[in-house]
């Protein structure tokens, strides 16, 4: 059942001896939304506990706190979870046990018996935000943290459409009323980067290939490509966005050759291009600006699939 | 004379037929506030034109208007510019003629006859809105995607220190009431390069020295490796924040040789190191986080002094 954010306050001033459950690839929205969470519910007096189905990076250290210890769950809210799937291990256990899910993903499942979800929020810390406000809860500068890292996660700091003027207003709120080294926290989440990582984005960007005048990147991760690289597959996370920071394209490819004769590809709009479209077309999908799909052929056959289907995208603009 | 916003306010009542001069090597900042002003006094029904001492680049051009042609000054305001110096090859006729200054360089030489300055600031943007707030004048879509740009450019998307509560709080405002497409404006800001910007970048992260464990990182800009980078020294412009981007490193030094034996050399610091007291040491000088110093001597005994500067400051974290 949906529910609005006063009803989601009054299930927090309900519950019981709670497990809050994030998701796997843990981020800087679900680990700040899970710690702000369980740190208000101490502050009502009761226990809680942060379960995610992997070891939280080290760089999310900052936002954790020690939980309540061992006890068992009276109730389970998923926080930035918008599938089972995303739990990992953790789904067999708590499938059709989640009593609330506090959310922004307009893909959410439902899964969970009360579920308030809003998908104009930029991040589930600010959908937790305004369920704390609703309590009338004041924050720590803990739990501040939490909420900004979440909304700034989540946003790009900033950067993206979801940086609403509603964003805006609560960090400006965060900022005004707490301790809050945000200077540092965005140091540590946008600007740095592992001496692998970015040796990768390097490689990654030597191996850049350019179509239809430049307007169209393409990055083709086949299986020699990545043992000269020297990297795990699972390092290339995240790589889909790069072919969009060169000047003038419109639309990134990037192809991992996922085994010989079949690849997986992610695409992303600059600006204008339909992505969501062109993948469609090829029996895939997404949103508009990041969409993807999956090819068999040679490379060469996909390679020109592809930059076919994307000059009719761009024969459209 | 240094002077508030409302005062402000009243010589933009006050003045007519007005020159608006910006600095050299524009940035979002100074052609969003020029722009702004400009559009402000048209709408106040007076003459008005923006004068910068080199073209504006093209990823500006969408902050530019049309202005009123030619006229003489009757008026001149300085905005975004701290020193006379910024005023490039415009300097030699507006020196000793500049009414109005507005910006928020705590630096500013009080080189015009009314000096409007917040140094508590984010953008010259900023100072601007509150002085338009002051006189009461709505703000069109295009005067606010101006103010959006120079607040958004001078805090690195909201990044860095200077992005306080206020900053925030008029950029809610901004998105509030206009249309202000500012995904698009952030991506051309701050995610998109030029492909010989990326492929410098690459190849100075190429050169990347580590010392310290990884807590200082350097780069050399020898004229051997200009050469052979193939690029221009002027297309060097902000690399000293690149090493900064690796994981650790708490100093970042970027040195280039200017003639044989005499090197610049650049310091950043990422978060808790004085680099203006390493500097300072060194016979130069600069902000906490942002100094600068000149030494003499071969690479090698450059390199060692400044490697044991470093040393001694982290010595004191
Ligand atoms: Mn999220
Ligand atoms: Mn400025």
């Amino acid at each position: 059942m949906r529910i609005e954010i006063a009803q989601a306050a009054e299930c927090l001033k309900q519950c019981e001896d709670v497990y809050i459950l994030i998701h796997q690839s843990p981020d800087g929205d679900c680990v700040g939304a899970g710690f702000a969470l369980m740190q208000l519910l101490h502050a009502m007096g009761k226990r809680a506990k942060v379960l995610c189905p992997e070891p939280i990076p080290a760089r999310y250290g900052f936002l954790t706190a020690p939980d309540s210890g061992e006890f068992p769950a009276k109730y389970v809210i998923g926080v930035d979870v918008a599938d089972l799937q995303l739990l990992g291990n953790l789904r067999s256990t708590y499938e059709g046990h989640v009593d609330l899910c506090i959310d922004h993903h307009i893909s959410n499942t439902d899964y969970a018996d009360r579920v308030c979800v809003d998908p104009d929020a930029s991040a589930a810390c600010q959908v937790l935000y305004e369920i704390i406000q609703a309590l009338g809860i004041p924050l720590t500068d803990s739990m501040a943290a939490c909420i900004y890292t979440g909304i700034a996660t989540d946003t790009g700091c900033f950067k993206y459409e979801n940086a609403t003027a509603r964003a805006h207003e609560i960090v400006a709120k965060l900022k005004r009323e707490h301790a809050l080294p945000y200077a540092r926290i965005n140091r540590n989440m946008f600007d740095v980067k592992s001496l692998g990582r970015l040796k990768m984005e390097r490689a990654v960007m030597e191996i850049m290939e350019f179509y239809l005048d430049g307007r169209c990147t393409m990055i083709c991760v086949t299986q020699d490509i990545l043992r000269q690289m020297q990297v795990e597959e699972a390092e290339l996370d995240g790589i889909a966005g790069l072919p969009l920071q060169v000047e003038g394209v419109e639309v990134g490819v990037t192809l991992k050759e996922k085994e010989p004769g079949f690849y997986k590809i992610s695409m992303r709009s600059a600006d204008r291009a339909n992505v969501s479209r062109i993948c469609g077309q090829l029996g895939g999908g997404g949103h508009v600006k990041a969409a993807g799909c999956a090819l068999r052929g040679t490379l060469s056959q996909v390679k020109e699939i592809l930059v076919r289907a994307v000059e009719q995208e761009l024969a459209l603009l």
